[in-house]
């Protein structure tokens, strides 16, 4: 049955198609064009047009559903109501009208009459040719139905087209907003944290699967002692749904720490551990029903299956990788050496044709799209957006960003409108409770024991209000329901699913709604500016004050520029670290200065010209693949006038190696950098708050760098 | 046999569904996870997933298309090359493609079994159900088989994949191509020619119609006559024909005509023609669809049912202007009356998708989706536009040319592969060559009467060169099209389709490339900056010269105000009118003085305050409706030195009553302008120089009409 359903599942895969127009193309079930000749439709034109009526009004119940999610959004955050984000509140919306349309709305039917049936020996296939006095007609399987239902297979109708395919959500709207997420990755606390984060996402996500997975299956016997469960439940889908459920997407909680301006490690811990693990969780699904056939019968745990899966599951995840990363390098270079940039438009449908390929790369060779379109967001920011004219860089990054918040707030309402309008629902209490505990042990088992072998390599350490935070923050999103509602052929699955429904909801309301008062309790520091005028327009280019709410301040600055002082080649001063930090930190400094010195000359306009990087051998190489605006960029970045910043405070507890108490020491460097000029901030000032902090610190991080050779540090400048 | 056909065009259309997301859900024919249950696929794994590769693969090829072509176009535009556009350049690329793919690929099939099949003596019906010792499967139709293809029918997969379905052109491609179209129109040429643009869309697009219909009938009785011809080919299939054909598609001349600043009427005249001839064409098409089951088996003339056609075409074709108008009318009054300009995201997020349930609405209520989308985006374009932030301006404005862009381009490079690639051409000589002849002869008896009799009522008239240059620009394109495909049902069909994409290859390649000889063959004025740093960033503010090629000053410079000064009450000095064109006048100062006084203050926050227009016992509700940003608008336009514009030359012969020479009067003028200041320049040098002057070419109309009442004209500050 399983085998059947896993069949299933890959023909309905391949079947649905992969995306946007392709699925139209293919999958549309009706008259081709090219079936042209003489088809020959009983279908009355009536009844076409008033089943193309139902699928607008259907859709337009989705599109007003997320016109009145936004307009309520902006009612939020115009009165600053914090308790429930869009997300929480695209979901209530949902079962909103989700209710009305299962119990408002009589299921009528304009097509009532039983469709005839024919009779066949052998096994069904795909298609069937029907012999009609001569003529023959192409049928397609849609699928088996239960002999009660054949009375009505039209009716219900709007319900089965509400709740749509699931292959939708996977092939068109998890690609933009894992695009999204990374390409707008805040790049220099994730790779400051990225050892961490790495740890969290693949040991942590492995952890919380086998935890949760055998959690459940103990709950599975359990309900079977109990008689609760009568159908087949095997341990491989008890890890199936351990690897689902460890998707987190902690979405309300990051939107309420970008708005009050939480720590940025913390951030960065929680946005890339939430990021990489949805890739680790799909690859860890699919590597897991990848395993189920080999366990064949048995379905339980076998040795050489299992490090079978693990190899799918290295190949899987690096081929993805590469993948994404390749595509990225190439979009890099072709925007590199054209002159793209004289025509912004050009460049931007490039860039999103490029970013979208990857997905289709990958899954033509057998790969996660998801996955490759992720590292093709990083790839995309971390060179690409180097290369691009303003206006695209612009452009692309609200292109991307539109799409995300559509298809984010799309998922969270239709998640809403699922638990009423899909009809195969099974609300098991026990596997409910079951779950509900096993998600909570193994966020548990991932991030406290994680945690702390963390800090004995890390020099900040991940204190415990952080590491309490994280555990809060585990909501499960649309990965998890995604991963859910893509095969829902068996009645575990559906109890999984109807279990995965659940939890998205508790924990989005309630971990999400209660971000911030938790934030005060566990007294995790965040600022708020007080200087109103840099809300509205970043015209306050003066001094900034900053509160931190309940914080040690000794705490919070302990020195955290290993990352940055190993790169500087003295990284190894403190003696007490374990080796397996210094290795880290010697592969970490390998891989940025291999980054810095080649690859960023050779793919973007950015960092130090090649001809000074290579060796005088390769000169008529390096100069012909640096670019012109290299040297210009290069020279422009000996001035020590130009990148300066406003975020000192920040910077000090960055690159400061001595801990000094933040408010002398702010106040101070901001004066001191107050008085160097902001010759940039002026061009700069169209784009919000939050990225252009970024950028900024990007550059100077980057002029620290290209200084750095001269061993010119930032404290000089203020001694 | 029609009517079948007709009847399978409406299930297909219903089938396929209209939009994106939704065609998915609902025609995916595979296994819907609510079909849920128990299903059972014989397909193996292997086979779906070898299927699924080859869908990634087709995508691909479609998306390395559009990049080559993007990376084209650049070089074309680096290099200045004007004879092929981009459009003819993708149409070329899918050309090859389509030889490499139908010549170059072994048909290879991974499944060549022949599919099993049952007999009925019934005839077809969409649903059949399949019993299988005890359990129903449900099958779908998909269309009838000729007998020679029972042992392929997986055969030739690729193509019949790559060549897809023809609804999306219509529900997916074509609305956001025709919502930029409306979004960008430029307003005050379009409003000034608009009876113009009308008479031609309406009246022109019958004419052409019916001249072709008839030619072509000529021609199939040639054809038959011959022995050419033994299939059906009705009277009303010709008509239909000339309405598919009649829908011009300019896009490679306007593009052009942009670049080389042509003269702005005749860009309006062709602009607006062409926009609203795509739509009268689809309503066109459909009610003669429409007409034909009345005409039931003898599809020849008959009044009752021409008046009945009439009718709905009238009925449809208002519908959805309605539609789109009162969706665009909602939008602005949302964006109105909440600050969501605070949020621009959100704000562009519900522009979209208010745009978008246009389509939806207009589908659902039975009208045409595209023709409301069309007013819809004039309508947004003219309100709503004014309520939304700056920054979400420029958003919407990206996101739908960054949407128009490949649609058009997807669409281009999917024509010249279906040429190769589709399996039911037929190519008749007669036909074709009847058609090229038809089309011209329409076009001629379009554009050269119409302009005889809008002569008669136009103060500046349209010359005979800008009539060469309007019969010279009646390209064929992508509504032409996506007309043409969505119906090849029959041999008549097939045909037309063929015919249709000839005379797009024909009509793209020769008149496209033919643009910018034609323009200097018939003395048509266009002018290039000479100031050089113009091109770049807009920078130069000071003094204009432009060069005028080969064109009698006085000639082009007839005083053209006729709607301004009628607007300002004293239009009717010229005693020479006639009296049609006094009354349009006069429907047209009604409605400009309505929408001026009444509904932009209502909509938006420009216009005059409604307490100044509305009569003083609607006090309250006039102050309740006006924002207090309408007030500080209103002031600031008071102010005479605030919106001065660089393009006064153009401006002379827009609201000048006197003929001036050019040279002598620009020269000056722009000096009096130059001395006054520049307030409003550095905050637009982000735009396009062509919409930076468009809008400022508004801004000085409502600031002109602003002090029109006070009856202070532009010529006053210069004598």
């Amino acid at each position: 049955m399983d085998a059947l359903g896993n069949a299933a599942s890959a023909a309905r895969r391949a079947r649905t198609m992969l995306l946007l127009v392709w699925t139209l193309l293919n999958a549309v079930s009706g008259l081709k064009a090219d079936d042209g000749g003489m088809v020959e439709e009983l279908v009355t034109e009536k009844e076409a047009e008033e089943s193309h009526r139902q699928d607008s009004v259907n859709l337009l119940t989705f599109i007003s559903l997320l016109t009145l999610t936004i307009l309520t959004i902006w009612l939020f955050k115009h009165r600053r109501v914090r308790f429930l984000h869009e997300t929480g509140l695209a979901m209530i919306y949902g079962l909103l009208v989700g209710v009305i349309l299962r119990y408002g709305i009589p299921a009528t039917s304009y097509h009532n009459k039983t469709p005839p049936s024919c009779s066949l020996k052998e096994g069904p296939s795909s298609t069937l040719l029907l012999n009609i006095s001569g003529k023959f007609f192409e049928y397609t399987l849609k699928g088996e139905i239960n002999f009660r239902e054949i009375h009505n297979v039209e009716q219900n109708d709007m319900l089965r087209k509400v709740t749509f395919d699931p292959e939708v959500f996977f092939n068109i709207l998890l690609p933009p907003i894992i695009f999204h997420a990374g390409y707008s990755l805040k790049k220099r606390h994730f790779f400051r944290n990225l050892g961490s984060i790495i740890t969290y996402a693949f040991l942590g996500t492995a952890i919380s699967c086998f935890v949760i997975g055998n959690l459940m299956y103990g709950v599975v016997k359990l309900m079977r002692a109990v008689g609760q469960l009568t159908e087949k439940f095997y341990y491989t889908d008890c890890l199936f749904f351990g690897a689902i459920i460890s998707a987190t997407d902690p979405v309300t909680v990051l939107a309420i720490f970008n708005e009050l301006h939480a720590d940025g490690d913390l951030y960065a811990l929680l946005f890339g551990e939430s990021v990489m693990n949805d890739a680790v969780a799909i690859v860890l699904s699919s590597s897991i029903v990848a395993y189920q056939p080999a366990g064949a019968n048995t379905h339980m745990f076998d040795a050489s299956a299992f490090f079978k899966s693990v190899g799918i599951f290295l190949g899987i995840f690096s081929g993805s990788f590469v993948m994404g990363a390749a595509t990225g390098v190439v979009t890099a270079l072709v925007t590199k050496f054209t002159k793209l940039h004289c025509f912004p438009l050009l460049e931007t449908a490039l860039f999103f044709l490029m970013s979208w390929s990857t997905f289709l790369l990958a899954e033509a060779c057998g790969f996660t799209g998801v996955v490759a379109v992720l590292f093709c967001g990083i790839t995309q920011a971390h060179y690409t957006s180097n290369n691009l004219s303003e206006e695209s860089t612009k452009r692309t990054k609200q292109l991307f960003e539109v799409l995300h918040f559509l298809a984010e707030n799309f998922i969270f309402s239709y998640m809403g409108l699922a638990l009423f309008t899909f009809q195969k629902h099974i609300f098991s209490p026990i596997f409910i409770i079951g779950a509900f505990v096993a998600i909570f042990i193994g966020r548990a088992l991932n991030i406290y024991p994680l945690s702390f072998l963390l800090n004995l390599g890390r020099r900040d350490k991940i204190r415990g209000n952080f590491q309490h935070m994280m555990m809060f923050a585990g909501l499960r999103g649309a990965m998890a329901f995604a991963l859910a509602i893509r095969d829902t052929a068996t009645s575990a699955r559906q109890m999984m699913f109807t279990t995965t429904l659940l939890i998205v909801f508790f924990t989005v309301w309630v971990f999400g709604g209660g971000t911030t008062p938790m934030l005060s309790w566990l007294h995790i520091s965040y600022r708020y500016w007080n200087c109103k005028r840099f809300q509205d327009e970043r015209r306050c280019h003066g001094k900034w004050e900053y509160s931190r709410v309940g914080v040690d301040p000794d705490q919070d600055l302990q020195p955290s520029g290993d990352s940055f002082q190993v790169l500087q080649g003295d990284g190894n001063q403190d003696e007490g670290q374990s080796k397996t930090k210094q290795e880290s930190a010697w592969l970490f400094r390998l891989w940025y200065t291999f980054d810095h010195n080649y690859l960023k000359p050779i793919l973007t306009h950015s960092g130090p010209p090649l001809t000074s990087t290579l060796p005088s051998y390769c000169g008529p190489l390096a100069s012909c693949l640096t670019s012109p605006r290299a040297y210009e960029n290069h020279e422009q970045l000996r001035d020590p006038d130009t990148d300066l910043i406003h975020n000192d405070a920040d910077l000090t507890f960055t690159f400061g190696d001595t801990a000094i108490t933040t408010n002398g020491a702010s106040a101070s460097r901001a004066d001191a950098t107050g008085g160097l000029g902001w010759s940039t901030n002026g061009k700069r000032s169209g784009s919000t708050s939050e990225e252009a902090l970024e950028r900024e610190l990007d550059s100077r991080e980057q002029e620290l760098l290209s200084r750095g050779t001269r061993l010119v540090f930032p404290m000089e400048d203020h001694i």
